[in-house]
Formats: C-alpha cells, structure tokens, sequence
C-alpha cells in the first residue's frame, strides 16, 4: 500500500477535532463584570452537572425498579415514599408529604383486538384511553365509520349510531416543533367519545399520537364531560400502523367488524401526595421559587420521559445548588407532582395551599417535555420579567439554550400563575418525544445520560439568574 | 370520584399544546420580499422531507442490507454499486464511478483480551485499531504501564520498555460540544503506538473514545509514521468500562499480566470509487456545489451515523430540488466519498481529478457528525463569504439551526479549499454520537426519522441559498 502519512490521517482528525468548536455567541469582552461572575457560575454548575450528576441513576432506579406509576397504584405510593427519602439524601432543609386525593383509574387485563378481513384475522395493537369504562365483558364488535377529526365526526351526525367510529387525524408532520402537531390532533383523543355519544356511536377507537408509523399503542387521558353516565362508551388507542392499516382496508371492506374488549375502570378517588423539599432562601425565605416535573406516569412503560426526566432534573438544580454552595436569597423549593396525567389534582391542591397560606411565588421552573437535549425556555409572564428572562440569552446561549420565546410553562405550576409571577417551561429538543410518549417504550434506556444532566444544568442556571435577578419587592404580590 | 371537569384536563393539554409553539426568529415582516420568497421555499424543502422524505428507507436499505462496510471489503463495493443504482433512480442528470485505489485493512478473527487478578480472569471487551499490525498468533502479554497521555508517555521513556501501554485519558465532558472533547483525546488513539514504540512498548491498549462507561470497544484509524516496519507494534482499544476497571485493578495489582490476541492485517491496496451525480445547472452549468458524505465506514456496525446518514441526505438535498422543481443555476454534484475513515483516499482523488480538469467548485458542503437534531452550520471560507451566510440566519433559526460559525467544514470536501471557495459543515446536535461512534451499535435503530430529515432540509436549505446567492463571478478562480 502507499503509505499513509501522518498528515493526511492527522488533518482528518484535526478537522474533525477543531472545527467543531462551539464558541459562546457572545464573546466574554462583551460582558459586564456581573455577567462574568455569572457566566462562570452558571459554566460551574454545568461542570458539576456533567461530571458529578445523580439524576440518570435516580432515574434508573426510578423506572427501573419501580417503574409505571399511575395515580392511585402501588408504583405511584412506591415513589411518593423513595422520592422523600431521596430529597433528604441531598440534603434539604426540609421535605414533606403533600396529601391529595387522586383518581383511581386502572387498565384491567391486557386489551384485545382484531379485525377480519378476506378470511384473514388481524390482531391490532389497541390500548384503553385513561378513564374510559370497560368493553361488555365478551367485548365489543362494530362496523367502523373512519373520521380524522372531531367536526367531521359531528358533520357525520347519526350516521355513527351503533357504530364504532376510527379517528384517524394523523400528526401534521410538517410541524417542525412536535407539541404542535400533538396539539392539532389531542382533540380527537380527549374528547371523541364525549362527541360520539351524543350520536348514538358504541365506541371509538384513535389513532395514537405519535409522528411516526409504529406499533405501539399510545395511550392517555380522556373525558366524558357532562354527559351521563349511562351514555358513556369505551374509548380506545391503536397504533399508527393499525391506523394506517385498517383505513386501508376499509378502503375495500367498508363493512367489516372490528372486535375490542378492555376491562378498564375507574375506582374511587385514593389518597396520594406530592413531594416537597426546600433549600431555605437567606435573604427572603418566604419568597418561593418553584421547581418540579409530575411524579406520576402512565402505566404501559416506565415513565422515563414523562416525566422521570423532569423530577430527576428538577431535584438536580437543588443538588448543583448544594454542591457549588450556592446559597440562593429566596427559598428554592422541589415539587414531585402527582397526577398531571389524569387529573393534575397535585398542582391544583398546590395551588391551592399556596394560596391559604399566604405563600409568596415568585417564578416557577417546570420540566415536562421530555429529557432530550437543550434548546430553551418558554416564558409566561409579565412583559417585563419576560424581558429580563431573554436578556439572559448571551449566558444561556453556549449550552444550546437559544429559544427564549414567550409561551406557556406546564400544566402543573399553571395554576400558580398570576400577574407578577414568572413561569417557565423547560423545553428540550422535541423531535423524539412522540416516539415513547405514553407507550410501553417510554423506558430508561431512551434517555441519554449527557442530555438529561444538560438539562438539569440548564434549569439551575435560569433558577440561579431568576433567584439573582426575578426578585424585586414591587413585584411581588403574595 | 370527584368528576374531572373537561375544562381541567383541557386546560393541561392546553399548556402542553399551545405554549411550545416556536415562531421563527425574525417575524415575516421584517424580511425582504427576496427573504420571504426565500422562507417559503425553504419551507417547502422542510415539508417535502418531512412528509415524503426517502432517506431513512435509503439507510435501512444500506446499513441493514450491506452494513458495515470498511474501504476494500466487498461490502464497500457493494455499497458502491447501490449508490450508483440510487442515484439513477433519484433521477439524476448523470451519474459516474470515480476511481480511487484504497488502503486494504482487514480486522481478521475477533479479538480477544484479559488478564487474572486474585485468580479471577476478567474479559476485556476489546477491538484492533485500524491499520494496527497483529499480535503474535497465540498473542501477546505483558505488564500494563497506564499513562493519560501522549506526554506522560513521553515522560515515561524507557520505563514503556517491554510493557504493554495503557493509554486511559478520557474525554473532558465539561467540555459541551462532544467533538471537542474527542479532540482531546485522539491523539492517544492515533500515535500511541508510534510513541511508545520508540520506547521499546511491546503493545499499546486506548481507553474507548466515548464520553460514557460502556462495553463496547470504539475502534477508530491509527497511524506508524515513519518508523521502520520492524518497529511497529500492535495497538488495541478497550471498552470505557473495561479501562476503568483495568485502572482500579492496577492499583492493588501493579504487576497484573495483560493478554491480547488480534490477528488484522494490512493487505496491497484495492481498487474502489468515489460515487458522483449532479444536476446540471442552468445558468452556470460549469460553476460547481459539491454536497456529500462518506460511504465507507467501520467494519464493526452498520455505520448507521457514521456516516450513512450523512450520504443519503446528501442525495436527498438533490432529491428535495428535483421533487420541488428547484432548478438550480449551479451545477449541484452528490459525491459519496470513499475512504474517509483511514485514508481519506477518495477525497484527496476528488480534490485532484477537480484541478485536473479545471473544475470551478464555488462551495461545497459536507455531512459527517451524525443524523442527530439540527444545530447548525461550520463555515470555512473568506470573510465575506462567510458573513454573507451567517446572514441567513434568521430564514434558519426558525428550524433549530442557530449555530453558524467560523470553523472548519470536513474531512472529505477539505482538500478543495482555496481563498474564494465556500466549504460549510453540517452540524447536528453532538450529544449521543459518541455513544455510538466506531462501535458494533451504530445501528440503524439508532437513527430517528424526523432529525434525519430535518438535516437533509436544512442541508437543502443551505445549498439553495449558497446557489442562488454566494456566486458572483469575481469570487470564482478554477
């Protein structure tokens, strides 16, 4: 062979090597002394994040050894318990139990169903919606009237009595952030069988909510609203490449029977909690900062992306705060919530006792998007702090954290919202979250290690500038 | 239960929906009416790959059906030959092989390593470095010397005699763009051996470059220099895992035996091609844009993210033109690379047969850091060139890509650079690449879609900038 110079090996690496550098987008001569200070801090408490992080093997045993954790089940009682253990081994000041009643759904056995088509069964991955009531106990057999949103259905009118109606309405995949496009189709799901009802149908069966073409089931909540309860029909979740199947066998067999049987209920409400600790701020100790994720999960996987990344991450900010001895002014307080997934009773209650008691909010920080890389924080507040929030871009920037947009926070630190309070949503890349979301697969080994402690970084470095800056007295309303 | 109102599990949807929606940096009121021609069709180019895009089909086939495919193997040839069917069919206006002779290395049996401590032999996941001699045929063994770099080896000197090297440096994570940490290391991977040859080192063994603890061994080119052939000593990588334990075990055990067996061999080089289609320009057919990746990759996986998502958004950048009826004014060249993993063989053909035939390349454009999540772009041209890109910026952001940089662009259009050509790198998220790079899992599976997708359109997107704006005559020498 001719002979391989190191040059010619070496410039490729070198390549490779140099020309990745990522230089913050603003140069350090363009601070001013104070963001020196804090864009050394916040490079410490990514340092830190990175080399001596605890959130990927909290979340490991999270869903690992406890695993799904519906409101109202074992599992959900399990982690209430190791979630208070564990914020006393970091080492709060404080930690409690929260009490909250809860609902009480369970799936029953495994669901089933099929379709018979030119002699040929075909088994379909299906799974019951969250609070749907059970099949009769042989199950339900139906002709199937396919429909890809909710007013069509309603445009179809009587023509779905007796009859189980298919959503079909697929992600806009030309939606570059994926929550959009969740967005444009939850509807079906949420409220298909409240609408189909009303027109006599016996079921309905929904495309999962995903992006892609897989077979998993996807479930997730549903509500029958204010129709009684006699009228209540079972509602259900197939995969996307059911859907795609099934509406393409239609196509030819517009009369056949699809089968399903599910054996879902809903009990009485079950006493749970949410979990809280707190590092005691030194200045304004009752002046809050807020930050949690939602402890509870769906059954079918592990909860890893929704939402152990959140809680994990959000009990992070508090171990990075300790391990660099950042002694925040106001007092940083961790919340596991439990039931954003069927109910968000947890951050109702929240809500709720913060306000009897006079407790003093002055931002919130929610993790509930997934644990992927980095990309930045929505913002919900006052046209001021929203301003001081995205002042912060040039330190936050470096660590991928570029969109700083104005927008919603989460579900559970919502309903703290008020005038003067800042709110703010973690958002990570978004791109593979529909591909677990709310399925048997949403496990550890979808979480990537650096990613998930990136976000941690990233939550304490926007806790630790909101502790240093949100703050003013004239701001504050209790 | 207490009834779930539809307003309160609506109202957490909501949040969920509505307040991740990401708005284009710029409002399209601020753009030209050039830009916003401009914004909507590099919308297209988004949509169609979103929602028609043929990559990941193209890489199934490719990683799942060929595989890894190592410069000289026959599955490199095959590859060739898939590439070239490919190309037709995406309906190119000519395609053509271009010849290249290639270093032959050839892995041979598995490798196999241990050593015993406390009577207890622990197996040691471990791989050949490309272009590593064999050991002898029943192996070889010796005392383990652990250094953390080439200048502690260095240090060493005399005391490497005889010994097997340890090089354990690992990669710095603090450090956020992966590849920088990479930077830091390979060094160890690359001239180990030459170094501790001079020595008298009977073997070398390189800690994995990875930036977790795993068990896989990453493998990766290597390089004698100018030694004599008589000198040359074999040189293995280990898994991080391993390294690590090796490292604690040699502190109790400094005396430990370390045994490895390879039996690679570096055959006469082999005849191979650079794979090359275009689209004809319409205005400046002889004016040049040459977008590619590498079709070679390591024999160990499937060379999924290295680089087989790199060669088939190249072909889908013209694949999107041709489906969008963009006529390009530049002739827009898809070359497949061959050999960029050791040798760089077909790159420094490519750079040669263009000056041969007094080529005009205005830019060139080069995917190989992984299909992960778009980040940006790395621009290696002359000042005014590259402000005229980070120009475009706001018709990117809006798809994730914030990151455009001066820096260097890549191994495989590198040799094309001159003072007026404008080479630009693709870069995607670098977090998870390398968990998988060099290693048995670079996988198909460990590709998703949408970022795959998402880098074919913004590589798209870039190309149909640079052709409709960075040529100007004046900026052109041959």
């Amino acid at each position: 062979m001719k002979k391989i110079t190191l040059w010619a090996l070496a410039s490729s690496l070198f390549i490779a090597c140099t020309t990745e550098t990522k230089k913050p987008e603003v140069a350090s001569n363009t601070l001013s002394s104070e963001e020196k200070i804090d864009s050394t801090n916040i490079k410490q408490l990514f340092n830190t994040a990175l080399t001596k992080g605890k959130s990927y093997e909290w979340l490991r045993d999270l869903t690992q050894n406890i695993g799904g954790r519906l409101s109202g089940s074992p599992e959900a009682e399990k982690a209430v318990l190791w979630s208070k253990e564990l914020m006393k081994n970091v080492g709060l000041d404080s930690v409690w139990l929260q009490p909250v009643m809860v609902p009480h759904w369970v799936r029953g056995e495994k669901e089933e169903a099929y379709y018979t088509i030119n002699g040929e069964k075909k088994n379909v991955p299906i799974c019951a919606l969250g609070f749907s009531i059970a099949t009769p106990s042989n199950g339900l057999t139906g002709e199937v009237v396919e429909v890809k949103s909710l007013d069509e259905a309603k445009e179809m009118g009587d023509k779905l009595k007796g009859k189980i109606v298919f959503f079909n309405g697929a992600f806009d995949n030309t939606l570059i952030n994926t929550f959009q496009a969740y967005g444009g189709c939850v509807g079906q799901r949420f409220s298909g069988a409240r609408v189909c009802s009303e027109f006599g149908a016996k079921g309905v069966i929904v495309r999962s909510m995903t992006n892609g073409i897989d077979d998993y089931p996807h479930t997730g909540t549903m509500g029958y609203g204010d129709i009684p309860k006699e009228q209540y029909i079972p509602a259900a979740a197939i995969s996307s490449r059911a859907a795609e199947l099934l509406s393409n066998d239609l196509k030819t067999n517009p009369n056949l029977e699809f089968y399903f049987k599910q054996s879902c209920e809903t009990l009485p409400d079950a006493p749970s909690h949410n979990v809280i600790g707190e590092i005691k701020g030194t200045e304004n100790p009752e002046k809050i900062i807020v930050v949690g994720g939602h402890l509870d999960s769906w059954d079918l996987g592990e909860g890893a992306h929704d939402d152990g990344t959140g809680v994990v991450q959000s009990l992070e900010v508090a171990y990075l705060f300790k391990k660099n001895s950042i002694k925040p002014k106001n007092t940083i307080r961790i919340v596991f919530f439990m039931n954003e997934e069927n109910g968000t009773r947890g951050a109702k209650e929240y809500a709720e006792q913060a306000k009897q008691n006079n407790e003093i909010h002055v931002a919130g920080l929610e993790s509930d998007a997934g644990g992927h890389t980095p990309r930045g924080f929505s913002i919900d507040a006052n046209g001021k702090n929203t301003q001081l929030v995205k002042s912060w871009k040039k330190l936050l920037a470096p660590y991928g954290l570029h969109d700083l947009i104005k927008g919603g926070s989460g579900a559970d630190i919502g309903p703290l919202k008020n005038d003067e309070i800042t709110l703010v949503g973690y958002r990570p890349d978004s791109q593979r979250y529909f591909d677990y979301h709310h399925t048997s697969i949403d496990t550890f080994d979808k979480v990537n290690k650096r990613e998930l402690e990136l976000g941690s970084a990233s939550m304490a470095s926007l806790v630790y500038l909101m502790d240093k800056y949100l703050y003013t007295e004239d701001k504050v309303k209790p």
